[in-house]
C-alpha cells in the first residue's frame, strides 16, 4: 500500500473511531495491554532484531538502551495503557452552551483532532504509548517511528492491529509507515488533506525539521535551554539544591537545566559553594567574566554557550545585575520551556513570572517538575514549546480540538 | 530597514505590550479610533492613489469596492475599535490552578501569542481591526497587506505610530512591511524566531500558499464549501427559506452554501419548489442525476462541481440515500467550515452533530450565521477550519495562548 492510501484508510478510520463510546475505547485499550504482556516473546524476538542491528550499525549505549525491550519493559508498557483507562475521557464533553437573541442555541463541544502523525525516534515505546492517548481520544494515529526500531513497531502495532480486529474496531486506527526512508517522512509531511496534526518526538535535529517543512499543522514540542535565576536575595541552600537537581537529577531530558544566570550580588556567596557541589557531580561550567573569579576550574563562556541545549554535564553561567537584565537574557536565548528564579523578593517572583516568556515558569522550584505525570495530567503525549494550541506538558486535552453545534428553528441571517 | 530588522523590533515591543495593563491598551485603542477620524482626509487621500492605481491597473469593480475608503468607512473602522474597548481583556486571566502533593501552586494564565502576522489582500480596513485585536490581547503585530492598498496602509499606520509614540508606547507594536513583492512575503514565513503565529486573510489561493510554505505555526482561516443536507423529513418551506438565504444573502462570503445534499424521499416535494426560488434569485444548477429530472433547467453536475466553492450564484445538487451517506458525502467534499442539516427527524439530527467533521454544524438554521459578531464575541480575526488551537469564528481569546506559572518553596524532583 501506498502511504496515501495508507493515509486515505486512516481518514476513514478516524471517523469510525470519532465516535466510539468511552467504554468500547477503554475495553480495547485494556485489551492491548494484556495482548502486549502474552505475546511479550514475539515482540522481545523481532526487538532483538533491531538490537542485532542497531549493534552492527554501532548504534551508542544510550540509543541501544532505549530500543531495548524486555518483560519489565513491555509491563511498563501496558501498565502504561491500563493508567490510560482510569483517565477521564474528554471527548463529548460540552465546555460551553449559550442561547442567542435570535433563538439559536451555541453548544462547544470537544471532539477528536482526527488523524495524528507522529514522527519519533528508535523507541518502541513511544509505538503503544502513543496508540493509547490517541484512541482513548478517538483519534487515528499514523506512525513513523525511526527505522532502529522497525521489526519492534512492527511487532507492536500487529498486537494492537489483531486487538482491534478481534473487537471488530476500525484496524486502521493505527498505521505503521514501514517505508523508514527521509522520503515518506517528507510525503507525510505535506498530507494535509489526510493528517489533521503532527508532532515531532525526538532530538532538536528532528523536530526542527518537521517545522521547517511541514505543511500539515505541527504541535512543537521538546528542546529547552531551561535556565535557573538566583536572584539578589535568595536561600543559597535552596538555590544550589535545585540546581544540582534541575542540572544533574537527569541530564538528557528537556525540562534539565542547561544556563545558570546569577544576581550580582549574591555571587559572591553563592557561586565558590555551588562550584564545589558542581564539581562534586563532574558538571563542567562555562562561566562568563563576572562569575569566573567566584567558579574555581570554570571555562569562560562564549555568547554560543547561553543559545546551547547542552544536555550533558555542562552548565554555562551568566551575571546580570537585575532582575529585569535576567528576565531579557533568557527570553533572548530559551527555547519557551521552563525558568526558574529563585528568590525570597516577592516582586521579583512576580516580575519573572509576568516577563518570562515560557511555557512553564517556575519560583523557588526546580525545572524538572515540566512533565504531564508531575503536573497531575496522568500521561502525556509530549511538552509543547510553542503558544498554539497546548503550551507545556500535554496531557489527553491537547489531543482535542472543539466543534461549535448550532440549534435552531428555522433562523436566517438578516 | 530589512525584514529580519522589523521583525526584531516587533520581538522587542512584545514583551512591553505584553505586560500592559487593560487600561492603558484600551485608552491606546479609543485614541487610534478618534485619531483616525481626526486624519481622515489624509488617509483618503492615501487612498485615493491607491484607487487611481487600481483603475490603471484594471481591479475589478469588486476589488475596487473592497479598496476604497470614504468618511463613513473610516468611521465604521473607529467604532469598530471603540467596541474593542468595551470587550473584557482576556490577558492575565487565571483559568485553571491547583496544589500538588508536593506543595507546588500550578496555575494556568493566559497570556498574549506575542508577535501576529497576518497577510491579507487590498483591504484596508483590516488594517486597523487587526491592530485593535492584537492590541487589546497584548500582542504585537507585522502586517503584510496588499501591494493595491499600500498607500492607505501607510497612512494608517501611521497615524495608529503616532498615537502610540504620544502616549510613550513602543511603535513597533504595529509593524507594517511596505515591501509588497512575493520575496518579502516568503521570508516572513519563515521567520520563527520572531514571529509567533501566522493568519492570513483573504482568498483560498493566499490561504493555501501560506499553509503549504509557511514554517511558522498558521491558523487556517476562510475557505468554505459548506452544505445544506434536507433530511427525508423536513419542513420544506423552512429548507427552501434557509436554503436561498444561505446561499444568495451574500454570496462571496466563506460561510454561504456551496452545496446542497438531498434525501431522495423528499427530492420529489422540495426540488421543484425550490428550483423555482432558485430561479428568482438567477442561481445555476448543478445537479446529480437522481434530482435532475425535479429541477428544471439545471445542468449535469460532475465530480468536480461538489469540491468547489463556487463564491458565486450557483449551486451544486447531490441526492443520497440516508442521512449517513450524507455525512459520508459532506466529509468527504468540505473544508470544515459549517454544514447544516433542515430535518424533523431528532435521530438524524444528531448524527448529523456527530458525524460531520466541521467548525459549525448546525441544525435547521443558516450557515450565514458562522461569525465573531452573530456568536456574541463581539469581534473576529477570522474563521479557523484547522483543528489546532482555535476552530471557527475567532475572537479574542483564539489571540492568546497560557502559560503555566508554578510557585514552591525549595522542589526538587525525586
Amino acid at each position: 500500500m501506498t502511504l496515501i492510501e495508507q493515509a486515505a484508510k486512516a481518514r476513514e478510520a478516524k471517523y469510525r473511531v470519532a465516535l466510539l463510546p468511552t467504554d468500547v475505547k477503554n475495553k480495547a485499550i485494556g485489551d492491548v495491554a494484556d495482548a502486549l504482556e502474552a505475546n511479550a516473546k514475539d515482540i522481545i524476538a523481532a526487538n532483538a532484531i533491531d538490537m542485532e542491528n542497531g549493534k552492527t550499525k554501532g548504534l551508542s549505549t544510550g540509543l541501544l538502551d532505549r530500543l531495548k525491550l524486555d518483560e519489565g519493559r513491555i509491563k511498563a508498557m501496558a501498565d502504561g495503557l491500563r493508567q490510560l483507562v482510569e483517565l477521564e475521557d474528554p471527548i463529548g464533553k460540552e465546555t460551553e452552551s449559550f442561547t442567542r437573541p435570535n433563538g439559536l442555541i451555541i453548544t462547544k463541544r470537544l471532539v477528536p483532532l482526527g488523524v495524528v502523525g507522529v514522527i519519533y525516534e528508535a523507541r518502541p515505546n513511544v509505538t503503544a504509548d502513543v496508540f493509547g492517548l490517541c484512541f482513548k481520544t478517538g483519534n487515528a494515529t499514523i506512525l513513523k517511528g525511526g527505522s532502529d526500531a522497525l521489526q519492534s513497531n512492527i511487532a507492536i502495532v500487529k498486537v494492537i492491529k489483531e486487538v482491534l480486529s478481534k473487537s471488530q474496531l476500525p484496524v486502521d486506527a493505527i498505521t505503521l509507515i514501514e517505508d523508514t526512508t527521509r522520503e515518506s517522512t517528507n510525503q507525510l509531511m505535506r498530507l494535509n488533506e489526510y493528517v489533521d496534526v503532527l508532532i515531532p518526538r525526538g532530538g532538536a535535529g528532528l523536530i526542527k525539521s518537521v517545522v521547517e517543512n511541514s505543511s500539515v499543522p505541527v504541535i512543537e514540542t521538546g528542546s529547552g535551554n531551561c535556565h535557573i535565576y538566583v536572584d539578589h536575595e535568595a536561600d543559597i541552600d535552596m538555590a544550589i539544591n535545585i540546581i544540582i537537581n534541575a542540572k544533574t537529577q537527569r541530564i538528557g531530558v528537556c525540562n534539565a537545566a542547561e544556563s545558570l544566570v546569577i544576581h550580582k550580588d549574591i555571587a559572591p556567596a553563592l557561586l565558590p559553594k555551588l562550584t564545589e557541589a558542581l564539581k562534586e557531580k563532574n558538571v563542567a561550567i562555562f562561566a562568563d567574566e563576572l562569575s569566573r573569579p567566584f567558579m574555581d576550574g570554570a571555562d569562560a563562556a562564549t555568547e554560543e554557550d547561553f543559545g546551547k541545549e547542552y544536555l550533558d554535564y555542562i552548565i554555562s553561567v551568566k551575571t546580570v545585575s537585575s532582575v529585569e537584565e535576567a528576565i531579557e537574557h533568557i527570553n533572548k536565548y530559551n527555547t519557551g520551556h521552563s525558568e526558574s528564579i529563585i528568590t525570597k523578593d516577592e516582586i521579583n517572583a512576580n516580575k519573572f513570572l509576568d516577563g518570562i516568556d515560557a511555557a512553564c515558569v517556575y519560583v523557588n522550584a526546580s525545572t524538572r517538575f515540566t512533565d504531564g505525570f508531575e503536573f497531575g495530567f496522568g500521561a502525556e503525549i509530549g511538552i509543547s514549546t510553542q503558544k498554539l494550541h497546548a503550551r507545556g506538558p500535554m496531557g489527553l486535552l491537547a489531543l482535542t480540538s472543539y466543534k461549535y453545534t448550532i440549534r435552531g428553528n428555522g433562523q436566517i441571517r438578516k
